[in-house]
Parts: C-alpha cells; sequence; structure tokens
C-alpha cells in the first residue's frame, strides 16, 4: 500500500514551525508496513490544496492529511477532501455535542465558528478527539482513502495511536513491517565507508542499505522489511555479521547509542574514573558526558580552563610550558592531562586546547587547530586535529573525536594519528 | 515568482529525521518576497523523484532542491533534474580540483565516487561548497530554474546566503520583502504572555503577531510585509513600540540573540569577569556561554564538580555544609558560588546543583529540584527552581534559569524567587 502524507498550513508553507507531524506519521506507517513514497505540504488555499489533493490521489492508495480541521476560515482540509471524493458535509450530532460540553466544562462560551467543526462528509468513519474538539475524518471511495488528522501534534498522535492504527488493521490487515538499524561510525569519510561496502548495497535489495553524514559521524542505517518483527530483525542481524568485521574499528553504538553513551558504558564496564581540563571546548565534552543518567559513577569532574591562570593555578599546568610552547600546543595539552588527572585523582584525565575561533588564530595556528591528550595507566598520547566549520561546530567536532579517543584508550588501541 | 521547494532522501521519508532544510529554505525565500506554495519530499528513487520535479516544474518558477548531490550511488538528485531539463553532464574541472584538494589537504586517499560529485549539467551556474565537497548547481530553461542545493544543513545554509541569494537578487531583482523579529521572552508562560497583547494580536494584520513557545523561552515573532525592507521594518519597529512596554521585564533578546549573547554582551558592558561550580547541569551553562564568540574575555572558568569530593578539595565548599545540608542544598549552592568566586578571583560567581534524574531522588528532593546562586559585589542569592522533564531538559532548564538569574543581577535587579 502507497502512503502520502500531506501536511497544510501557511505557517509550515512560511517556515515559521518545523514540521513534526510528517516524520512522525511517516515512522509509524513504515512501523506497520506501509510505503511512504511522498510528503507534500500546501497552504490553506482551496485551489491548490485541491491540486495537491488530487494529485496524491492518483500515485498513493492512503492519503493522510494533517492540519486544517480548526473552526477558522482557514481550516478548509476537510471540504476540499469531500469536494474530491465528491461527498457533501452534514452536521454530525455526537461532534457537536462534544464540542458543546467541551466548552460548557470550561464554563466558556462556544464561538459559533466551532459548528464547522461538527461538518462532517457523508459516509465518513468519525475520529473522536480525545485532547481537542475538531474530530478526525476518515474517507473512503473505492480502493481509495483518505484520513484527516488534526495539526496540533498532541492531538494528532493520540488520533493515530488510539483510533487509526486500528481502523488500519481491520481494514488493510498486516503489511507485515518494517524494521531499521543504524551503526553509528567515527573516523572515516562517506565515501570510504562506501567502498568498503560497495558490493553489498548494490546487490542487497533486503536489507537495504544507506550511508548518510552527520554532525561528527556517518550513520550507516540498515532496513528490512519482513511478515514480522522477528523475521524482518533476522535479516537485519545476517547482514550486520558480514558488514561488521570490515569496517569494526570505525563503529561506536548502534540505533540510540551515541558516542556518549558508548563511552560511559565502556568506562563503566572497566571500573574507570575520568576528568577532563577543557578550553576550546568549553565544558561541552563534560556536558555531553553528563547527558547519560548514571554517569556521576565514572564523571569525577571537570576544569573549563579559559584563561591561562586557571590552567596554571588549578590544573598544575608549568607556566614555563605555556610561556615555551603556548597555550594550544601538544605540550600543554599533555600537562592539562596528567595535571587534572592527579587534580581529581582519576583513572583517566583529558586535556583538550585548541582555536575555535573565529578570532585568536595566528599563521602557525589556524582556526580550528586542536590538540586533545589522554592520561591513564598506559601513560599518555595526544593527537593533532584540524577541523573545519564554525565555532560551534569546531567545539562538537573536537568533542567528538576526545570520545572516541577515550574509547580507543580504554579498549587498549591506538589511533592513527598519535603524534 | 512561486516556488517548490522539494527535499529528497529515504531517511526524510522513513520519518527517521527531521525536515530542517524545508523550514528553513522556507523561511528564507519569503523574507526575499517569494511565494513558497508547494513542498515535497521523495526518496531516492529515480521514477518517482522524476514525477515530483515535474510536478514542481509545472506549478512553481523556481524549483530548490535539497539532497542527493553525495558521492554515493543513492544521490541521483542532480542527474534527475538535469533529465528533467534534457541537460548532459560532464566533468567540472574546477569543482574536481576542489574536491581532490579537500582529499589531499587532509592526506586522505579520494575515493573514486567522490568525482560523481564534479559531475554537473551542461550550461548550469556552479556554486561553490565552501562548507563540503558537493557543489551547488543552477539550471535555467526558458522561465524555469532548479536550485540543487545539498543536504547538510550547514552546508546547504551556507551556499543559499552566499551564493543562491546573489543569483535570485541579479535574476529576479526585488520582490518586495517580508520582515521577521523575534522578541525572546523569559519567565512567563505562553497563555500569559498572550493576554498581555491580545488585543494588538486580533486587531493587527501588518505586521502580524504570533506566539511560540520553545524549550526555555516564549518567543513573539513580528512579521511585516513592505515593498521594500526599510518600510517593512518600519511596521515593526511601531508596533514593537506599543508592545514592550507591556512586557519588557521578560524580554532578554531579539532575533538571533539568545540568552547566553545577552548574558555575554551584559558582562561585556559592565567589565565583569565570571566563574561557575556546575554540578547537576555538568557544565553544559559553560559550554553554551562559551559558544559566544569572545568569551574569554568575561569567563575565566569553571568547575564541574561531579563528586562531592571535587566540591570540597577544588571548590572549597565547607565538609560541614554537605553533611549536614546535603548536595542538593541553598547552603550548598551559595558555598560553591561563593567558594569558584574565590579560587578564580572572578568578579561574579555561580553556583548550581541540583538533582537533573532519573536516579538520586528523595521524597523531600525530587528529580528537577535546582538551587542556583551567584556571589557577586552586591552579596550572594539564592533560587530554588522545581523543573519538569527528562535529564537533559532539566538540564536545558536549569541553565537557561541559571544564565536569566545573572542577567538580572547585572542589572542590579532581584527576582521574585529569591529565597
Amino acid at each position: 500500500m502507497i502512503v502520502e502524507i500531506v501536511t497544510t498550513g501557511t505557517e509550515l508553507l512560511l517556515g515559521q514551525i518545523t514540521n513534526t507531524n510528517a516524520p512522525y506519521l511517516a515512522c509509524q506507517m513504515n512501523k506497520l508496513g506501509f510505503n511512504v513514497l511522498y510528503q507534500s505540504t500546501v497552504g490553506d488555499n482551496r485551489e491548490r490544496m485541491m491540486q495537491v489533493i488530487t494529485t496524491a490521489l492518483s500515485r498513493a492508495d492512503i492519503v493522510i492529511t494533517s492540519g486544517g480541521l480548526g473552526p477558522t476560515q482557514g481550516d478548509i482540509t476537510k471540504e476540499i477532501c469531500a469536494q474530491a471524493f465528491n461527498l457533501k458535509l452534514y452536521l454530525h450530532e455526537p461532534s457537536n455535542n462534544r464540542i458543546k460540553c467541551f466548552f460548557s466544562n470550561r464554563h466558556a462560551p462556544m464561538p459559533e465558528s466551532n459548528l464547522r467543526q461538527a461538518m462532517v462528509p457523508e459516509g465518513s468513519v468519525i475520529l473522536i478527539n480525545e485532547r481537542g474538539t475538531a474530530p478526525g475524518i476518515i474517507l473512503e471511495k473505492d480502493n481509495k482513502v483518505i484520513i484527516n488528522l488534526p495539526g496540533p501534534p498532541h492531538e494528532l498522535e493520540y488520533m493515530f495511536e488510539h483510533s487509526v492504527i486500528p481502523y488500519l488493521q481491520k481494514r488493510y490487515g498486516s503489511q507485515g513491517t518494517i524494521v531499521s538499524r543504524v551503526l553509528h561510525t567515527y573516523g572515516i569519510g562517506e565515501s570510504a565507508l562506501e567502498e568498503k561496502i560497495a558490493d553489498l548495497i548494490t546487490t542487497q535489495t533486503n536489507p537495504t542499505i544507506a550511508l548518510l553524514a552527520r554532525p561528527g559521524e556517518v550513520i550507516i542505517r540498515l532496513t528490512a522489511k519482513g511478515s514480522n518483527e522477528s523475521i524482518a530483525k533476522q535479516l537485519i542481524d545476517e547482514l550486520q555479521l558480514t558488514i561488521i568485521p570490515r569496517i569494526s574499528e570505525y563503529i561506536f553504538g548502534f540505533d540510540d547509542n551515541n558516542m556518549e553513551t558508548t563511552v560511559g558504558q565502556d568506562l563503566l564496564n572497566k571500573k574507570l574514573s575520568l576528568a577532563l581540563a577543557e578550553s576550546c571546548t568549553g565544558g561541552l565534552i563534560t556536558s555531553r558526558l553528563t547527558d547519560i543518567p548514571g554517569s556521576s559513577n565514572y564523571l569525577c569532574g571537570s576544569i573549563v580552563c579559559y584563561s591561562n591562570e586557571v590552567k596554571i593555578q588549578h590544573i598544575g599546568v608549568d607556566r614555563e610550558i605555556i610561556r615555551e610552547h603556548g597555550a594550544v600546543s601538544q605540550e600543554t595539552a599533555i600537562a592539562m592531562a596528567t595535571g587534572i588527572r592527579q587534580k581529581f585523582k582519576t583513572s583517566l584525565g583529558v586535556g583538550v586546547t585548541g582555536i575555535a575561533g573565529p578570532g585568536g588564530a595566528t599563521s602557525e595556528k589556524p582556526v580550528g587547530l586542536v590538540y586533545i591528550a589522554i592520561d591513564g595507566p598506559s601513560g599518555h598520547r595526544c593527537y593533532k586535529h584540524q577541523f573545519i566549520g564554525h565555532r560551534t561546530e569546531i567545539k562538537f567536532r573536537a568533542s567528538q573525536a576526545t570520545l572516541d579517543m577515550i574509547r580507543h584508550y580504554v579498549h587498549g588501541l591506538t589511533l592513527q594519528e598519535d603524534i
């Protein structure tokens, strides 16, 4: 079954709000095994909305709309869809009573315009709105179905879960299911990664393999379709067994596991404690690590040293090192890592110093130059990086590289760029 | 001029990522006075993408695509668009050289597949990608234009601003303009804010007024249309003069100025230095402050104290205070603020301690309880907050409240919830 999602509303067209209904509906419909092949957005204009709905009906079996069921003159979705199926509207008494109750419960006068919300196309299925006043509507004609849902996400999501899913299951039966798994990689570019699994990408159709560059990582998404979840999962498991040995050194996590989750788990497993001395990352690495519940079990604390005095007085970096090599140098990074480890008495100490920009660069030390050092039971290491991007991008990339370095150190591995 | 935005990518269709390019492009094109009337999303499938591009060309003058310019086999947007205009692809030498340089600068071998990115349609305008390898492309035929932009938002946005806007202005001249201004507020709810300006919202049509609740703030967006920018701006200035006196205490910034920009500017203006002792916020406040270029002019550094020993040894919190009142208490927060101020010798010291959850709560100290203290030339203050949400939401809300507290302290104001 082919599905098109049509989100309506001028505020979407103007780009004033982010469209969260489309990804929600797409994700849900895919999980149920339907193929969402198109998404469209159109404003509250009769002619253009009719055109979009007509196009959608020409290429999809199921058209799901969001928005435009409200009481105002601009709310026309229901009318247009009824017109597309050549259906008249009538006053739906149960909905009318629900809306009246809604207002009387709030001791508020009901604006006349709210009656519009109780007008529904003849022969349609009415979906009760437990979170608002506008009922949802399902229109059927021949083998085509239009599902009108309200725009506010909490109303739409509740209605989808409680009314639309049962309807779809009753009408279409099981569509099988689609399962996705994400492999997170770091330290390899998108195209180099693709080369390593190019043969699989071209030959695989179920599961499919997709690569995607994200800030600080490249992800591989495996998507399988099966008659039920365990069959789809098994297909993914099998493919994963072929992929992983080729790129194992780059994979740092699966699905919702980001770098900070992985590093936290590694530290916990090996019973290691950690402290950081952050200069150019300004506390971002520590903030990311503390996003993970239970991080106090391995993270003792950090010092953000945005001045040389803090580096010297509180982390114990030798003033001479900074004078001789500069605050942004391999020597300072190592002194920060060993210093914070001693001061905070942790298993591991990390030092990060660099130039986040846009100011502070010299001809020898450009914006994006970052030294990242770690000190621990197997001695210290230091890595030199040259990141590109804006200040916040450089901060993020440096934080990602630091977490990956900790991960490698903990696993007893050496990174290639070791100075 | 009618515009359609076509975002491509299977990950969008699957609902696995939120589409931020469509609202960005819509917003920008509207500002430039173009009418964005349609937005479509389609996956990396040749037949369906061609159908969507053909439909878009039938109803819009300008079609802007995002995504599918990468090096992989799934990247087909450029080819499909060239085909829609019946144009052949050729190897664009300058782009080829740029991509080669990109890899040689990184001492990385260039995968053969990256050459695909340098293939461009004959007669097209090539937009240099300063943030990545895939060039953008503008295809023209008769009175129709297709603009292909890369998918990663930071590449797309940079290219739009630096290459697309000049192109549009040159080709189409002025389209009239839409100007928006955002007023950021903190410390008041959406509906309470609406009540204060309800009369203006109902009567105003140009500019329009829209309220929107965002994490840690409520924004008011004023949008005016005028034949040129200065006329539109004047309309906004006039309305703003009516709005501000009613809600001035809640407004902390305009447009792109977030809380950290405002606080940074205030500290700079008053020549004050700052250090923070962060417990439950885990470095987030310091990281936000250091997102602002030049923050080293007022921020000396911070200590993230995720253990009591760090609070005692490195910030100078009296062990007895923690024993008697607990690490999450007014007394500890104040000791952290005064301690970090003394240790780092700054004008202002801030201490934040609380329970970010999900663990660590007691019946008397629930998840979301946060004490925020400040110490400075006018003595210390401490505020007790009870935030709701997940761990990262509580961290963010606590960081927002802390920055707002610094802002008020610096302005010599007292907050109402002062203990």
